[in-house]
């Protein structure tokens, strides 16, 4: 191509960027830089932060763009967003912003963009109020199963469908289990989000708002969803799940009534000693779990096991939920050497994640065996082996011979064994 | 000293360790070489080792001995309590290896040498027989406050009063809350330890064993334990804690009944649906929890605050509770923002402890501030300030001008700003 040409090129690129064309934007993917710069110095990811294209951005960003630079003014995307006032363009910029800037690693299901506001939760007035206010945004569930719109276009990602207070009826909004799950931003006058759990076939007025939609069983489905949207139903779909199965005080067995947003239960039972103190039957479980992908001696191979339940050929690291009293190297080495015969010695810890399967909050490791011999526990795993770095990359690839393969991207356990093929390159 | 001289003097040094003599061998500390050799290459590590002193290996590893130097014949202090079937020395020396060799952070509270054994605890006839084996060891709780042993000697240590089955009145045995922490070893033969929790006033026989045990309040008797007994007692303490205050389902409202050796309880109501699929309400709560010291965008100064709850003049790191659907980073951003008006950036994992009050994991990280204008919640904090980085080594030292202090070091938060001390003495 001629300059002119190549110019003509990246500007078409840019083009796409900014008016939202996803699909023409896609086309230049793999041939043009997609740092190209306009003259200037606007990026597609600029573009797109200028117009608030969302789409556009989690594209961009998905296929490593740098969202860093500047333009001539000095302006991030996210500069650019914020001025603009493109709340979620500028929620999606800032969460990768922190999580790329500082090198952290982002696990899916943690991308929620909501600011949780947790002070509101205790003012019943307020939340009162953003319940009747028209810009608050509703997401549904019916027994825990999120109201979806279906993927379409070339993503193929779920979203929540979202509603205002007055598109749904006030029996629903009454009724409803409700959870307030945070403001847009942290200014207090921007839009509040809700969640609203109904019961079995309450919820015909959904499908008259948007005939598309539909109530989804949670898993696998929303591994398919928009991350921020991922991130949202994690929050929700967590406390919901604590609110229907926690609805009596373990204490005394008196129901319990929902205070705070849904992010406190109370006894009702006065003389109940759970009212002395703080204590944490009021309040939502999180539960710990170790994840670890186990490396051998000689750092050339890893172990990968098999629960029963898996779908066949896939392989993945160990796991277990952390006991009361343990800190994580304790739970990883027991965890091992319980379901597998390995001792491990130095335990690093990766990142984390959350698992809304209730409420599990996934800590990633990767741990180094100090021996090799497997004695597998058939009641944990019904395989496991160790599998040499090469294999192991075939099986990320998609290309393992025997058509092994590994967890999507979604989940931690992918991210650990891509760290480890990353880092043990110079092994090979 | 001349050469002869010396080695008698060395000599002496290894005596008291070999004799379990530990006020003469604390005698030596700060002038003695502590990984001094005799002639066939023995440590005091070693000797004290060899004869199973258990408070002299802690004193010795506590003044940070080399743990990993071999004899003559190739064995390490680890290798000799073994060879001589010393089953405590072994457990402290081999957890304490683990972690020492591999670079890993020790916390209070986690260096519990029990070997869990939780494939055990279904099996009911196992736990039976060793309820009633003579070589098992109970330790004992009033309502969740341990009997213990007052200190004594020089290392003011409150260690748990152990008694076997013969020592308790069968109905004791029968009619309180009894937990199976674990075994000595992975030995299935080894001895097997259990927790006993009894209602007021029920203990009578216990002090007819040990006159000068006494039930005392957890907190913060336990923070001067033995270490190991440290760790036995957060097992225990969690467990007990959970199963009182869990024993209704929280599902449906019924009574729950304890199996699994205290480790699992399960709905008594039939039709209950905790009986479908695998819940949570049947299991124990550990609740993550992130304790972050929080350095400034200079890195010359670190944010610590004031609970009213703290003694005065104590300032520690910044805590909070995680929440459902939040991965470690998020946590952190949101609670220093909440209770600080601070903004983060990166997040880096420093290491976890469990926190036995009732069932906290705490996580401890290191946090790096992207602005520093302080805008503190007088809900959280009744007080936070940046610290310039001399004045906190005052404070860890007991040497502040004013008094202020930080948490001892059986506290995450000592740990996590010694660190920081240690990492940013380049800085100063
Ligand atoms: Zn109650
Ligand atoms: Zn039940």
């Amino acid at each position: 191509m001629g300059e002119t040409t190549v110019k003509q090129f990246n500007q078409k690129f840019l083009d796409a960027a900014a008016h939202g064309n996803l699909e023409d934007l896609k086309a230049f993917f793999g041939s043009v830089d997609i740092d190209v710069r306009s003259d200037r110095g606007w990026t597609a990811l600029m573009f797109a932060a200028r117009n608030g294209h969302v789409e556009i951005i989690s594209a961009l960003i998905e296929k490593g763009c740098d969202m860093q630079v500047m333009n001539a003014s000095g302006q991030t995307a996210l500069d650019i967003a914020q001025f603009w006032n493109h709340k979620d363009a500028a929620s999606i910029l800032s969460q990768h912003k922190e999580n790329v800037l500082f090198d952290q690693i982002h696990n899916y299901y943690s991308l929620n963009p909501l600011y949780r506001a947790s002070d509101l939760r205790k003012e019943e007035s307020t939340l009162q109020a953003l319940k009747k206010n028209i810009s608050s945004k509703f997401i549904l569930f019916e027994q825990q199963k999120p109201f979806l719109l279906p993927p379409e276009g070339e993503r193929k990602r779920y979203k929540f469908a979202l509603f205002s207070c007055d598109e749904l009826p006030p029996s629903l909004l009454e009724e409803a289990t409700m959870v307030f799950l945070g403001l847009e931003t942290w200014e207090p006058s921007s839009s509040a989000w809700f969640a609203l759990d109904v019961k079995e076939n309450a919820a015909g007025p959904a499908t008259q708002v948007y005939p598309q939609g539909l109530f989804v069983t949670p898993f696998p489905a929303t591994m398919q969803m928009e991350e921020t949207h991922a991130g949202i139903f994690a929050e929700a779909h967590s406390i919901l799940c604590w609110l229907e199965r926690y609805r009596f005080c373990p204490t005394c067995g008196t129901r319990q009534t929902i205070v705070e947003g849904g992010y406190k239960q109370t006894c009702t039972n006065t003389g109940c000693s759970s009212h002395k103190g703080i204590h944490n039957t009021c309040y939502p479980r999180v539960d710990p779990s170790l994840i670890m992908l186990v490396v051998s001696p000689d750092k050339k191979m890893c172990l990968l096991g098999r629960q029963k339940r898996f779908p066949p050929k896939m392989f993945s690291c160990l796991a277990g939920f952390m006991e009361p009293g343990e800190c994580i190297e304790d739970t990883c080495r027991r965890e091992v050497e319980e379901e597998s015969g390995v001792k491990v010695g130095k335990v690093d810890y990766h990142s984390s994640q959350p698992w809304p399967f209730p409420a599990t909050l996934m800590l990633g490791c990767i741990a180094y065996a100090r021996t090799d011999t497997l004695k597998i526990d058939k009641e944990e795993l019904e395989e496991a082996q160790w599998f040499p770095r090469a294999e192991v990359a075939q099986m990320m690839a998609g290309q393992h011979p025997g058509g092994l393969f590994v967890p999507p991207k979604q989940a931690i356990a992918h991210q650990l064994i891509k760290s480890w093929l990353a880092s043990s390159s110079s092994h090979l």
